[in-house]
């Protein structure tokens, strides 16, 4: 009946099931920090004696040695990182390591781990996104002056220079890092001292842990310090936003590379080749970006779903929390990493995208606010005087400051020659000048700011 | 080939598939506001002339008149409410009505619209949870010593206080308050002058705007203004965790007002009964507020997957950022309103609860902490002496503290009669005095707090 | 306390949030069909009178005739769209009408009601999809030999037809429409009879009302039949893959169409454009379409959220089973007839195609090809081979073919004139004539076998 | 600026981020089965040399024996399972390992390859599903006559049997194997021959590979082939769908295993106890289960968001398809291997089980039933009357069939003795005749068929 890997019946599928050790060995380094915490406060309060306290903590200095130098062990037997500890403790120092477990419980002890662990990954990711953002504002400090079309519903709509556009990312960012920050404060509590669901009889210092281990305060209930992790969800929620704004840039990077876009040239080191088509430059790294959004986001899904309608306290579901954190951690890592390099390292083929910007008429709006502003007409009418120019271009094949003035006056009278200044791509983006608008003198304004913020030197 | 509703042809399809007004309607007044703000900034600015800005700012007026009296009409053919206002203030106003678009784009004008629908939408829902944490503090309150089972697993664990359990939502709802203030903050930035995509030529003042509406300042970059859906996924994403934690305490009634636990009686108004079956409550609303879970964050994933991959700057998809925004809070603040009505009116049968506490040897961990504190007996081995003492209870089908000295004594002879002080139901929750602890007297220090966090009157 | 639209207190909270009508009354035909069914086998049985299930059916008749003429009355008193018909009923034909509840239940009814629905929908979305089939084949066909690049990774990698490309389309729909005649079979059993969920004591004919409403049989366990809500997501997860096949198109219809590729003008009725900028065509429709495709996924996760871990049998959450799948269908019907007209009606510049497949030297593998084939040189020193013949090309700004003999001999002299033959777009995809292959007339033979099936004349 | 494991810059990035031998080195079987079916195609069509043909095939099964003994090597600059496989067939059999790959792609190779693989577990997961069908078959079986409480809203509502409970898990597992065995028709095409994306020149013969690897026909347009991951979705699909059914199966375990209902002893093999409360058994197998619906669930919302807007052909995001499905598959195979053992090995307290189904009133509706057939009494009007008998019932803390005949004509002077017969919850199960009703005979009935279905012996 059983067959195949589990063909020792029922308590083959249980190991295997039940066991967490597979992945919750990432959280060796938390779970001795967090033990060593409690030791201490134990001995501290005499719960347990200073000699005790000081062998268990030699005795988990041991293990940390062993598992920096070996690994962590892998028996399904021993279930996951806290027994693994314990029992491990237990072979080095004797009965003594079981006075380790007084006043807590692995409910209490796996809320603290993790929240140490996503805490960590929280400081890292903010470490990566703070690098890209570097990267964002070298190459728009770079091309504050260069002109690409910028589009909305990817047709031209206007000429906008390419340091705008990739401000907008840093922008995006900025916006990531203080969703990591805000999650940070949020989570900054000590479930240590909770036990098992109800809080404890021993005369503990939860405070002490606390502070050891860097919280800002103990949680204020039990019941909800073992049942919680909206601390996980957080992470995710945020991580899900980080991958969507890098799906962005992705995409962009995608279809710039592509032949008949030509904007950009990704770099080597980030992009396959072809041992036939040696020009040819797959921008693999854009594209696994891109797609680790739907795994990221599949991630915080699959978390959001398991805690959905649980019972307090702790239900053993909620094992399944750390897969989807971990790997949308890694997967976040290396997209960060991968976006941070395509910024850094493409080169902007700033001919090819000034040229596009020329086409596809984007300064007819120009044409349209020189009427409103110049020759006071109402905005309507000279959408339809811009329209009908546009149009004449058109079935000429040339671009806009290429008709002569008497043809645009034969279209509406009240245009003269100072029109020609408004109708480059140059002076389209100059005039832009609102505060956030895409003017060269703006967006340096912009990245001076994101310099001091970023405290990159001059 | 097209038949049915489409008959038409293509133009029926695009209509259809192309008009929002069915659904952003519900923005009038966000966008009667925003262009108000607008236009005061025009004539300001000179921009428009002094009179032109006055007729505007009463044609627009007019039309919010209507829209409050007769609701706003849908006409498919006008798209958006954008469209819809701007197209009725020309029916009443003329051609000056064309002056109020000067300067701005639908791009940032249903940027700015939906940021203050989704702002406002934040602080009614803080309103709702505030209500559910009143509503909890005070029953909680009330139920300070009510002794109940504490479940992992759902199996009795350790007898805690109804109170205490009370209070690990108000943790929860605690953090989804703070959520919403973070995500308000963030999003608290005007896109209004953005224009298209790229700012604008016109000498306007983006600061008075922003004020205006009671933004803290204009955002930075007129590219991610205009593409830029955070704020509606912030609030989706602190959406969808409320209403994981609605779900559990959903599932808590359900589970609790069935007849084998029968630990509450529904209130009748928020459960439905049975022409024949006169003592049946349904927890109808319960089921709904766990069912709505899955729909709110069925809105977050949706939001999520449409913002995936898309480049800068508009693009028509994000059309569909309003429709899972308006259902989620639609769904919410029912959910909410619901569940604070099940708090405040539910009936809470304690001595049931204090039953089914005293079943399943629940303070058998109170048995093993007593050997270690007062015999001291190491942890282990109080656990192997308290495995022995509940099995011999439930063989003979007594409670702990019904077993004789003798009995106990038998399996261990350290025991002494002190033991007994440690056994019953009231004794374990007393114990429990650890900070965040079941204990009454923190549950009430905890309640204590709480009151005044929400200034409730003693 | 509760203020706002909840200020009558929880009754108005439970009036809202337990209304199913707004919503459900979309199921009236249904539920008067399941209806008359059930009353004619009721008469039929003896269960009832004749007299009285005539007296009832023409009473259904007539609710039907003011449902149709006035449409469904939204009173949330009345809850659903069941008792709304039921109370209609007694108002027009008496007390007989609370006979026609006889030996079956709402829960039994509303898995009815919504399976006759759901397989309307079925049956609809069908047409739909064959319509579009038709519109690819039709394309298809007139675009047999119109090259184009194919691309991997959107790089140019090898030239392809038109005609092959959406060929690819007609594909994915045959696959779609296969799962949506797999769910019709699967679903098309009668919950009808199942009662409450116990089945029932009178003795009723399930056959007979299976068969008046079209089932294939009823269904074998009552507990299971109003329980189950597998027919739901089997079609919204049809309608989930359907809606990411038409986001692909989209994007490949919104790239297309942009100024860079140029490769196709989408259709006056499926785009808008500006006034200001007469010869710009957003791509609208497409963009709609594939933001969809997040809202129709949303709905999926959204159901199957809501089913996670629900204990049987009928409980209130799956009253949330019904506007996730409404909303989905609704949205896909539009996606796919937008999808239709657009491919119907598009204008493809076959021109700019050819030109740009010329370019990226995509006939790179070719050359590599007829050096394995004519010069027996192992693989991959003919891919080496050929990377210096396109660095060369590449190096002088020329096409592989507009290589001299001379200068191609100089890389390796076992090339010779024939190898011309192989280096054009069209003898690069005249040889690509394995089954499936990009070849015209492989092309011809695919829509050739599509026009069959799909009855197409020739 | 890289730090970290990445301080190696770019080049390390990309390593890490686009290998994927990490996980899918597990197609290592359908790599080798696919490259020896193709290989012998290649020379039976004279494409490659008998004897090239011979020497390869030799490589292949010498590269799986090696793979079978040592496992396969993990070498991030090989990249995935084809090009390490490649390499080490180089390395053993020299430069007429090149030959192998004449035309074909990695692009049809991993789509090959992968659907072999998703073709073999969907044979194991229907072989999985079969035995758990097998369990609950036969624990029917056994409690075909053991009576429960029926439950709606989880309210108990009418009397049903075990057998039949169980035999509604049956259903919904029948249905699942058909979602399987509709995939694997829908997916059963070979996409090997399709190339890059466009076909190829070569004579290659897909019928015969298709045929060798046990497809039932070459995939009819290559562009398609090598973009299409329906399959995968296909599987992801039903998963999810199996894995709600045995969320809602788990779930009632948990609540059935609570002391207050006490319904189930779970396995002791399937569940964990304590060392302190030895008669606890928390249902930990039962928990995961439900658990991992999440995970499920949230791997195939992954996939679905990947394959979003992607264009054709091949893309690298398309690399994101592997680790959902794998986890999803090894999840899905402890959750039914588990969810077997718990059917199997579970003890039902059928005691507790008819104790509850006598509480609460439920076989008010048997009254009710009883007074329209037997008295003759309108529907509307015998439920008031039952109505008023139960609120007599509660009133004396008696249960309906403990009412005298006195008291109940009291209340309607039509009930007779005759009534008794019909109260009992023996009687009201047996009543419910009607097909797929609860009674023991009809359930006794669906457990033969069953057991014909599975070729289980009487």
């Amino acid at each position: 009946m059983w067959g195949g890997r589990f063909a020792e019946g029922p308590s083959a599928i249980m190991r295997e099931i039940n066991a967490s050790i597979p992945f919750d060995k990432a959280l060796w380094r938390q779970d001795i920090a967090a033990s060593k915490a409690h030791v201490a406060m134990l001995g501290a309060q005499n719960i347990v004696s200073a000699d005790d306290a000081k062998t268990i903590t030699d005795g988990l200095d041991a293990v940390a040695a062993e598992y920096e130098r070996d690994g962590v062990p892998e028996d399904w037997d021993l279930e996951d990182i806290h027994m693994t500890t314990e029992g491990r403790l237990a072979e080095l120092i004797g009965p003594v390591a079981g006075r380790l477990h007084t006043a807590r419980s692995r409910n209490d002890q796996v809320a603290t781990d993790f929240r140490l662990w996503v805490r960590e990954t929280i400081d890292q990711t903010d470490a990566g996104l703070e690098a890209l953002q570097r990267a964002l504002v070298i190459q728009a400090g770079n091309h504050a002056d260069s002109i690409m079309p910028g589009f909305t519903h990817l047709q031209t709509a206007q000429p906008v220079t390419l340091g705008h556009h990739l401000m907008a990312y840093y922008e995006m960012i900025r916006r990531d890092r203080s969703r990591l920050a805000d999650a940070r404060v949020r989570m900054n509590e000590s479930p240590l001292g909770s036990a098992a669901l109800a809080g404890t009889g021993f005369p503990i210092d939860r405070d002490a842990t606390s502070a050891a281990l860097g919280f800002d305060r103990p949680t204020a209930n039990s019941l909800d310090a073992v049942s919680d992790r909206d601390f996980a969800l957080d992470y995710l929620m945020a991580a899900s936003q980080i991958s969507l704004h890098l799906s962005r840039l992705a995409e962009e990077f995608i279809i710039w590379a592509s032949q008949p876009f030509g904007f950009v040239r990704m770099a080597d080191s980030l992009s396959t080749g072809s041992s036939i088509m040696p020009q040819k430059k797959n921008p693999d790294a854009a594209e696994l970006v891109r797609g680790h959004a739907g795994r990221i986001i599949g991630a915080c899904t699959s978390l959001m779903i398991t805690m959905k309608g649980l019972p307090l306290a702790y239900s053993k579901d909620m094992q399944d929390d750390k897969p989807p954190v971990f790997e949308a951690a890694s997967l976040l890592a290396l997209s960060i990493a991968a976006m941070t390099g395509m910024v850094a390292d493409s080169t902007f083929k700033t001919d090819r995208m000034r040229q596009a910007a020329e086409l596809g008429y984007a300064t007819a709006t120009d044409l349209a606010d020189w009427l409103v502003t110049e020759a006071d007409i109402p905005f309507r009418e000279a959408h339809h005087i811009t329209g009908a120019a546009v149009k004449l271009a058109e079935s000429k094949g040339v671009a806009l400051d290429e008709l002569s003035i008497e043809e645009l006056q034969a279209i509406d009278s009240r245009v003269d020659k100072r029109v020609y200044s408004a109708l480059s791509v140059e002076a389209s983006v100059a005039a832009r000048a609102s505060y956030g608008g895409t003017a060269p003198d703006q967006v340096r304004s912009q990245v001076a700011q994101a310099r001091a913020a970023l405290d990159i030197e001059g």
